[in-house]
């Protein structure tokens, strides 16, 4: 299956990666088995001391391990990462396998990355030195590399998977950094990630996309752009993405209330948003007519834009509301914005995610810091409000209000992160400059959004851009005939 | 992506929607916005009061809350409302896109306008005038829409998205209070929906279609009928719908048996519809060949038909036979039926929805009249038998015979809704006489199951059907070169 | 939909199935009814009777059922069955329909056929007679049916419907008898079914392809291969395999820690697995470029393999050397060993499940002994030990050392069904020479992997392959016009 036939032209550059995509794979994996060696443990509720410790906890029933608030959860997140991300991507008419498998490639790989990044910072145990994890060190890894996906999607069909692969690790990096900071040293509330997986995701990838600015790009034009059945196959990506975003959002969220509010909030933000990206899409087009770019995508802006607000009392107008501004500036971000980040800014962003992660995903900040800081005893009750924000500890006798400056901050912090964490690193040891460098095999700009580069085609697949070439040949031959 | 090759003709009728559609979309939507605002409340469980309450009602574990028991068949039901419905009605050649994107749009709409209509109904909090929310009426808010969506099926193709959008109004609305008579009044069972979701939504769907009638549709002929990979898309919605029907029967059965055993029959039941479709399929062709329209519809009769007895005691082998017979009928019903009512009852439907919801979803309000007429203190145990069928409060001495009769009763009601809601509505303001104003932006005969009037499509496509002239001008072209 | 052009040749053999079809499918599933009417009853959990059950047992909540902690697991290995194995083997360029319709039709039968099989072994109540099923038994028909599926992958193309059939009755029986052995008999762990069902129904599989033997396969070399989209739609079927195997090896394992394990050494073995096959398959090829193949298939082999051990303390970094070793291993199997066994063996292997499923469930046995028989009282402990491997009743005086080498015992039993069980029914009523009859209408040597045989296709499909000849006669006849 899968004849190769060799030597078409793929640009003036050479796109062989039989050494780097290898050596990388082999070197990181080999890395993950060491650390995870020394590092990595299960936690009480996976390990099989666990009816041990059911005992001395006085806990009844095995119902009460996390496992089961959290495994259908996580098993849909599971399916937005690799199905979700990776089919949305497929809309390109001969993109669909890099599509797909790098996606494939680098969530497998930044989920274990992720796993020890954020279990040094979360998850250790001071006892040992052991990271233990559970399922919801599962579902964090999940969550982080989505950050590393979404900007993947500004860089799409540029790239090798080498650099991919390299993007996911410094990505991953500075993610765990991020979140720390957010969650753990502002203790900003963020259970669906609008700040720390979307922000931070969208203006990574764009910072990147800026570094590999590819002034002839437009050589690759003809292979931008969807087919009728690419464009049937990004929708199973949409739709799945769409319909498992109140299972991202309340994943993490708390037990019982926090969960269950959680994924309400995102279910209506999402159903009121659907509605305003077809409106604006279907008056801003001549004829009225609706353009699949914003529905596979603009529809999805709802749920990144309650990430943050969704486990707080937001109330259910106040989703729909989210949702119908955001169906609105989404959709406008991909008529007005794209064309003119690409024009002025030198940014290339083949998915848009500028409009589909960083602006709603900067809105559900907003959103997050103005429900939080408007929060009062008598809405959520004495116990709801300690309970929803986790005013206990060190931060026993933060207020509302202050809550809400934190949210902002943390707002910021992933601002700085996705744009600005770049530039830390270039000083250091730049995986921007790393990226530019020759030795990746990345396509030539009149070779970009081919799968010709990375993967073995089906036979036929070779003759059909551009089409009348094709026929051309056929007639030819048969004339010969 | 998508350009717009503009001009090409699409029928006599202007199917410009750029005034309507938007128009519609926002005044909806904020209409949502504005009653969601003064009426939609989170419910205890959904509230950060869940911990005060908790403490109140002894309740030790946030597991006890709804959203555990529930969550998990609510994430299913989405998928067969979004995935499942929307790529079933993908096989035909040219239609995938409005198949799967105004099923989207209207199934957004529609969980809208459930959670209001259904709560004033069933949810409304006298206290305090609000309807207040949790997880339950999500699901019930896409089983609604399910019955609007059975109704899209019948006019598949013909209709523009603000008529479909109009339908749904009033679809939910005919929905909720069919419902109310059905659950509460006659305090019928129906878990999965057989008479309220199935037989409801496919004659209002035939209702709408009849008037709809029309005589010149042959003109469109040429993209009647699928290709091969429409096919194969159109086999992921099946299996989503197939496999998830356990979730959609025992959705909002009773905790612990019943939704246990409403899972088990619709299983067994789905799957012995299964070979009987593909048996009689292979029999009734030259040859023996099977046919796709066969496969991705018949087998998921049996779903529909164990909908209302799904969780009574049905017993595995009784699920067996409704499924049995069900695979029988439905497959007849598209080789006999389907032809018959387009000739000569005037009913042009495009899915068959008759043979896939219509009848089987009759039967299984049949078959949950007789297994509730027949049930017995001694098979159910006594306090099985009034927790199965609720006989509790003003229902506490009704005897499993009577509940036999009002289940009947619940069927009638759910045909008479079905049939002439329509007929009542059309005496008050219309839907379906709304729906024949020149103003929505239908297409012409010539140009129905076409995907271009509504839709921004990839340049290439223009060109596939007819697949003979596309040739030709090739050829052309060549010969001139 | 779906018209037939009659009589285009699919060689010189009859694949009329028009009465043997038919007439299985009515037979057989008459017999499940029959069968069902006089064994199956709901168990406990599923009986209205649990409510005076709970009372019984003091089981204070509705959510102790079982079904709480099995189903979300459940729903996600259906879709494993059904779309994952479906879609999965869609990747040849023409015989999609047969790829997910024959897999749809196979496990609707298996499944029923496997709940009384394995009820007979495993869920009898000698008090009655009746085997009494609840949502474990649903998961351990679609693990039995998973057995049957791997089967097909290696005749995929080359048999008739009835004759899959066949395959699956004596599958399913011969499963069943294994499974008890393995596990009640030998009491042997093995929740994943890295033996119980990969390893016996890799070599189910190749048995009978074994059997079936075509020298002259070639003359359907044409059909042999992808296209561009059938590969994308496979990639469907692969992810929701890789996404949803932590849920198929925990879902029936021990509530509490033992399934919280399994789905995270589930994760971390799939995840290593990706980038092993990533090296393998570039790095083997000229240019580095990636197959398709490999990354449909290789990538799965890590789930496999930690199918037995799962459940036990195999650590985190003990998961990924597995899914390290099973990505490089399968992957050179397809390179290697898939022609070699062609060549050499006369096995012709269609989807290459050798190298998915035997080597790796080989591996997944041996893995599992090893890990038992390391396993301690310190490691586990005494409570842990004793509930991982089930050292209870007859088996209380059981070690872990002792238990290893009935892990391996095991995989033996799994492999002597496998080669052998064909065998052992040939000197009784043999199901290889059965399926060599003339009577089951499969297709000849040069119409396999052609869904025409069986299939009603659509019109424009006729003309696909081969493309030269198609192109051909359209300009001739445009020519002649």
């Amino acid at each position: 299956m899968g004849n190769c036939l060799g030597n078409r032209c793929v640009g003036n550059k050479d796109t062989n990666v039989r050494i780097s995509l290898p050596a990388v794979c082999f070197v990181w994996q080999i890395a993950m088995i060491i650390l995870f060696g020394v590092f990595i443990r299960y936690n009480y509720e996976s390990d099989t001391h666990w009816v041990e410790y059911m005992a001395q906890q006085n806990i009844t029933s095995n119902i009460e391990n996390d496992f089961y608030y959290r495994y259908p959860s996580f098993q849909d997140v599971h399916v937005m990462i690799f199905v979700g991300f990776g089919f949305l991507m497929t809309f390109l008419k001969r993109y669909s396998f890099g599509a797909v498998g790098f996606n494939f490639l680098v969530a497998a790989f930044g989920i274990q990355w992720a796993l020890l990044m954020q279990g040094w910072f979360h998850s250790l145990d001071y006892t040992d030195g052991k990271i233990k994890i559970g399922i919801e060190n599962l579902i964090n890894a999940d969550f982080c590399v989505a950050g590393c996906l979404i900007a993947y999607g500004a860089v799409l069909g540029k790239v090798s998977p080498v650099q991919l692969l390299v993007m996911t690790l410094f990505g991953v990096t500075l993610y765990a950094v991020e979140e720390f900071i957010i969650l753990s040293v502002l203790h900003a509330c963020d259970a669906g990630g609008s700040m720390v997986i979307h922000t931070f995701g969208a203006y990574y990838g764009l910072a990147i996309s800026w570094v590999l600015y590819r002034p002839n790009l437009d050589q690759s034009k003809r292979l931008i752009g969807s087919v009728y059945h690419s464009d049937v196959f990004a929708m199973i990506g949409t739709l799945f993405l769409w319909m498992f975003w109140p299972s991202f959002n309340s994943a993490i969220a708390y037990h019982g209330d926090g969960q269950h509010r959680a994924a309400i909030n995102t279910y209506l933000s999402l159903a009121s948003c659907v509605l305003t990206t077809v409106a604006i899409s279907s008056v801003t087009q001549k004829k009225g007519k609706l353009d699949m770019v914003h529905i596979q995508n603009a529809t999805l802006a709802g749920g990144v834009a309650v990430g943050t607000a969704a486990e707080f009392l937001l109330t259910c107008y106040g989703s729909l509301i989210v949702g119908f501004c955001c169906g609105i500036i989404s959709t406008f971000g991909y008529l007005v914005l794209t064309p003119f980040m690409e024009k002025s800014l030198k940014i290339q962003d083949t998915c848009g995610i500028h409009n589909l992660h960083a602006i709603p995903g900067f809105l559900g900040g907003v959103v997050g810091a103005i429900t939080a800081a408007a929060a009062t005893p008598s809405a959520y009750g004495e116990e709801g409000l300690i309970e929803t924000f986790d005013f206990t500890g060190n931060f026993k006798n933060r207020s509302p209000n202050i809550q809400g400056g934190y949210q902002a901050a943390g707002l910021c912090v992933a601002l700085v992160f996705g744009i600005g964490g770049d530039s830390i690193i270039i000083l250091l040891n730049s995986p921007c400059l790393i990226l530019k460098l020759p030795i990746w095999g990345d396509p030539a700009d009149d070779a970009c959004f081919d799968d010709e580069a990375y993967w073995e085609l089906p036979e036929d697949e070779e003759n059909i851009p551009p089409i009348l070439e094709y026929n051309h040949n056929m007639t030819r031959k048969q004339q010969e005939v």
